[in-house]
């Protein structure tokens, strides 16, 4: 995850606090984080952040909002390619063979607030909907591909689902063990998954 | 995760306290995890846990130790048979179609858990440890399997890593979303999956 790109939706004053929360977040983590630290982040009064948002929780769902916007705008990037190019993109956006610092720390942040949806409803419902997004996505790319002839007649969702869970299983991996070599054989396999199961003609 | 079936290595008092951290866990998550509440859940003094662990986080890194010794347990039961069926137990296991309350808030403890991996190295070498542990023991039914001439001449290796993330990636979907029909077809997809990479002769 990475919040350089534009997203619509969100005042100027709105995205500096969803900024300023990313960059406390990277920080301190989710128990370490505050409105104050965040706060700290931008020279901003605590004040002026609770004029927006009633709480930290009330922040960091919006933070997740932001998250998906970022998502949807990242995905559509690849809606014009045809189908075959289009889900290879994704694969290589949702499984890179290397993150970079910021990358490795976004998703650091990102499991640490998904850790909460355990217990906490609404964040519950942000990753529903984070989850959701992603199988839709490539759920719909799958469709169009055997709408045109390009992949096998499977039963897209169900392919969605299977590479989805592949995806979070490795980022979760990733950032939560030492096991370096583990992303790579995941994407190989999945390439692989992906070819016998959507491309092969038998 | 279950913690009823018997472990070697835990004398009866440190059994007793992993019983107790358990019970703890499950009621008030990490978060609120206390050294004065686990000794709440089995009448003990706080002096008589700090006898046997430094911190919290003593205990906890030796809770995990706990859940490795039940996972080995656990995985030992399919050893002898055939890689087949040795394969499908640890799939039908590992991907439960449905969860009782118990294995829920287990798998609930340990998602908190392995969120603290993201910034704590002790937690992190116990779940590089956990996921080699899953690996290894898949990587080798398949390996027998190969050897036996049941599946088909694979890296066995690559199979097992995207087996796990898959597994992995399917079960914090189940304790972080509400999406209550995906563990159902990530688990379709996966024997679906090992089949065609395993089973098939073409």
């Amino acid at each position: 995850m990475s919040i350089d790109s534009a997203t619509q939706n969100w005042s100027t004053a709105e995205r500096k606090i969803m900024e300023a929360t990313y960059r406390a977040m990277l920080e301190y983590g989710y128990s370490g984080l505050s409105i104050s630290r965040i706060a700290d982040q931008f020279d901003k009064s605590k004040a002026s952040i609770y004029y927006h948002y009633d709480s930290k929780d009330d922040l960091l769902l919006a933070f997740l909002d932001f998250v998906v916007d970022r998502f949807k705008t990242d995905f559509a990037e690849g809606v014009d390619e045809d189908p075959n190019s289009a889900l290879t993109t994704v694969i290589e956006k949702l499984v890179p063979l290397r993150m970079n610092d910021e990358e490795f720390q976004g998703q650091r942040v990102l499991i640490e607030l998904r850790s909460q949806a355990t217990r906490n409803d609404a964040f519950r419902e942000k990753f529903t909907e984070i989850n959701e997004l992603l199988v839709r996505t490539i759920c719909e790319i799958i469709e169009r591909g055997i709408e045109n002839g390009t992949f096998r007649d499977v039963e897209a969702a169900r392919v969605a689902e299977h590479i989805v869970a592949t995806v979070n299983g490795s980022t979760i991996d990733r950032v939560t063990t030492d096991r370096e070599t583990a992303p790579a054989a995941v994407r190989i396999s999945l390439v692989s998954y992906i070819d016998s199961e959507l491309r092969s003609h038998r």
